[in-house]
């Protein structure tokens, strides 16, 4: 594999885009932790800080390691801090003006980080700049596409090499770590990035036979059984059978990219129910996509999806059952599994080019199976293009 | 695997050993949101929270769902929640008044939750009662040990599989992959939890040769290549080869307790000047485990061990190079991989019988390799006793 690096021009872009929206909403600086958020502006995800003003050149401060951060991003003011203390001072030296109004990442800064930051930042009012990144990092460019197409191609081989392994007697577990070891070999990360301090990402979420029909915690059609009440969701220990449904909910991540994919498994053959439901997963898929292009609030995506799901007379599974429905359709995905905009029934996002998302209309007969399909969209000029290169079809093995 | 339940008088112990040091600290009420707190304090992960009063009953809030929860937990008051909004009307009427000081979860309590909750939760003050959470679940009960030696288990059974896999070619992460599934197999979780929004912790800490010599932004000795400028730590794409010193530092859980386990490895030999450092690092750990019992301040043991690193010869190697070298040789470990107490250079925690700690005393020979080992132990009433299981050796496979 070559060495991977963020170009400077996608940096740069990227920067120009926060810096407008900050100058549309007065704020005088951002002052960005997060990791991934880290990376995504500076190129780096060694152990530092972004201080990006509404105007100028931004200044990457280093806890550590300064020798990596220097080769891996393209900032060119790129300082070695030995304490947040030293910040406002590095911030006077260099622009001549500290910010008023800085912005965090409220979202993901806990509560005992940001009060030792208010003691010595020095900005007269904190506001939360999340949704700034976020909706920054949402349009993805021609490149981070070319990423999400490399990813998409791990993960198409990855689906395909579990078609060959997949049989009775495997747990589910072991059978996510057969396909996860095969990823890696071609590059898989392995880690799935998760923003939200409660969530945890993984990429084993197989839920075979009577697991597919376990509802959970997750905000998700099924949680599946997990391994244990410690962790109630995803693969399990429960051993796959012939002739069951196994939902495969695959992660895949490549230089920071992810997909999220989901097709359906049988080992011999699916029982018919479930064969009737997971064609018509498919065929709600398919409507949806008819519909996807610029212009169109995604919230109609949603209601659109629930409408055929009823037409094709599941309204009682779709999205899980009564009282556990799930209110989403997708989601954004990128440097983190899931990212703006989420295809959901209360929002207003309009479909952009460039925005790239995960379409998974999935169902659950409760304490039976699951069934569904995901695949990764990237909203075109015109309509959408598929970056899943996974066939779009019932795994029969 | 047999089902896995936390017994109910774990719970109450826990609860009302977190309630002395609220009294004693004049908190009137705490709620529990982290998902890990939540487990240990209730019995279930399941989406919800605890709210558990100075004195009394705790009330368990649940979101989602509603049935496992109840199956899980041993919690008396379990009340299906539909908005955080409802919680101080339950409260009232379940209590008869309304806490005046509310203590949360500050350490990762993201600051926009924490200003929701503020227009919620009516308390007069909120305060933060991480500590009194962590101090609590830094004393392991006999159960737990139970728990950590079953994960020790499996753990070691893994340690003896890798001798025979490993060989020439395989890249790190390949190898990583290997030796999850085998222990998957066995009930290994695969999700290593970790408390900081800031840390990714991950199983796969494999630095084969020149990658253990790579410093990088984690705070420890060595940080590895990561599988890209996104990842940069851990295992990565580098094949294995013959004759080199392979550090694996493995992460093993099993509902929900972890283990943190450190050998090195090398194919066919290990090169003369790795070999004594990584019996110099068996010294170290040695001589530091000879002072481990009660009422010993963990600094202590952390100064010992850098006298014994020097007297060795390894004074530039030890805890990483000049410059990097980091403050501690061990942490706490259970339901997350890094817990209390930190065994460290500014900590002055006193050990305790129930504590149970990694001992990881590690060198890095920058761009080289990296030399060490690591084991978890348990503090006795007159001693320490090894939880882990897996040889105190070099394995030369």
């Amino acid at each position: 594999m070559d060495e991977f690096h963020v170009p400077a021009d996608e940096i740069q872009t990227r920067i120009n885009r926060l810096q407008k929206k900050m100058q549309d909403n007065n704020l005088d600086g951002m002052l960005i932790v997060q990791r991934v958020d880290l990376f995504y502006f500076s190129g780096t995800a060694q152990n530092g800080l972004l201080y990006v003003p509404a105007e100028g050149d931004p200044i990457l401060f280093i806890k550590k390691y300064m020798p990596r951060a220097l080769k891996e991003s393209s900032i060119k003011e790129i300082v070695d801090l030995r304490s947040i203390r030293d910040i406002p001072a590095i911030i006077m030296d260099f622009y001549g003006y500290l910010p008023e109004s800085l912005g965090l990442e409220f979202d993901v800064l806990p509560v005992s980080d940001f009060n030792f930051y208010q003691t010595v930042l020095k900005a007269k009012r904190y506001l939360d700049g999340s949704t700034f990144i976020l909706e920054t990092r949402m349009i993805k460019s021609a490149w981070e596409i070319e990423q999400m197409e490399k990813t998409a191609e791990i993960s198409g081989k990855t689906f395909e090499y579990m078609r060959s392994v997949i049989r009775p007697g495997l747990t589910e577990m072991e059978l996510a770590g057969l396909s996860e070891t095969f990823a890696r070999r071609l590059g898989h990360g392995a880690y799935l990035n998760a923003r939200n301090y409660q969530t945890r990402a993984y990429p084993w979420h197989i839920l075979s036979g009577k697991n597919g029909g376990m509802v959970g915690f997750l905000d998700a059609p099924a949680s599946g059984a997990g391994t244990s009440v410690a962790f109630p969701s995803g693969a399990g220990n429960k051993q796959l059978l012939a002739g069951e449904p196994v939902m495969v909910d695959l992660g895949t991540v490549l230089n920071g990219y992810h997909t999220d994919e989901t097709r359906m498994f049988a080992i011999g053959n699916m029982p018919d129910r479930a064969m009737k439901a997971c064609q018509a997963s498919i065929e709600i898929h398919d409507k949806v996509l008819e519909h996807v292009k610029p212009g169109v609030v995604v919230s109609e995506l949603f209601n659109l999806s629930v409408s055929e799901a009823g037409a094709l007379g599941y309204a009682r599974e779709y999205l899980g059952p009564e009282g556990y429905k799930v209110t989403f359709i997708g989601h954004g995905i990128g440097l983190e599994l899931t990212e703006h905009p989420v295809i959901a029934r209360d929002r207003d996002y309009v479909l952009e080019p460039g925005m790239i998302f995960s379409l998974e209309p999935k169902m659950v007969f409760e304490n039976e199976f699951s069934a569904g399909i995901e695949s990764v969209f990237l909203v075109t000029e015109t309509g959408y293009r598929m970056i899943s290169r996974v066939p779009v079809e019932i795994f029969i093995c």
